[in-house]
């Protein structure tokens, strides 16, 4: 009953290096701390993406657009362990700022991620990444406030995926 | 700029038990496992729930609709330190099923956790629950698939939520 959390944003998940380089869909990321900023991401010991970040203790948290989702579909039901991914998907891969996993030119964003913890739980190991570099549209973000505009992928389901809408804006006064 | 990894889904998570019970406003919220279930929230320490949740090992991840906003926004930014907030908010109170700490009536959904693991990241605590026990409304969610029309909540930045729209639906098919 994990579905009780979604709908959750969908994010891709860069890791590996050159020729290894590898993408995977991920839905189960979070913000873990702001200072230093540090991203956990949840993945399957399965995942070939697993084996990456264990050899090479990096990765970049990519922010897919919504119109790219028939590529995110692909990098999350296609296995890296068989085919190469990025030869079945149209993303750019282009040098990150400051690990050698490459960042994703069409995405929203790139968070490059070093290493710092690792954590099996349950079925899956939380990596938890420090965010050493980022780049990002700048259209995308104003003042540190996303462009609800920009075209937000996110998951409900197995195969059902949506652009994020908003139905209503609040805008809230400290009391 | 975390932010570059918003919008986010926002949660509240319910603590401490009868008079001593506490609700805050998450958005650092994720799946970590789905066997056994697994969900981790990270929380800073200087947060009346972070010692609720260490002095009795049980939370609830509670899924406010987004008519709640002014009631999130008050678990938000008021702090159990120095009010009670179950008094300043109209959300109603009820017993959990597995655990101590009380669930909340209006939620699209309670998820009862029990403590598994507690691990400091930076400047929060990541706290990992095992699901005990849920609840939810069965209106919002058919066969394990949230129904989008039901009103979730998100976070967009310090002062700014919204009701969950969808712009674009996609159904994928596995090649």
């Amino acid at each position: 009953m994990y579905r009780l959390l979604y709908p959750m944003r969908t994010f891709l998940i860069v890791s590996g290096r050159d020729k290894e380089t590898n993408i995977m869909a991920a839905d189960w990321v979070t913000i873990l701390s702001s200072e230093p900023f540090l991203v956990g991401v949840a993945i399957s010991p399965k995942r070939h993406t697993w084996s990456l970040i264990n050899k090479y203790k990096e990765f970049v948290v990519s922010v897919p657009r919504a119109k790219h989702v028939n590529d995110v579909w692909i990098t999350g039901t296609k296995s890296g362990k068989n085919v190469d991914k990025k030869k079945l998907v149209s993303f750019t891969l282009v040098p990150s700022k400051s690990v050698k996993v490459p960042s994703i030119a069409e995405a929203i964003a790139n968070l490059e991620c070093k290493l710092v913890d690792a954590r099996d739980y349950g079925d899956h190991t939380l990596f938890v990444g420090e965010v050493v570099a980022y780049t990002y549209d700048d259209t995308a973000f104003s003042k540190n406030i996303p462009n609800l505009e920009v075209g937000f992928l996110m998951h409900n389901a197995w195969n059902e995926f949506f652009k994020l809408g908003v139905k209503k804006l609040y805008r809230l006064k400290e009391e």
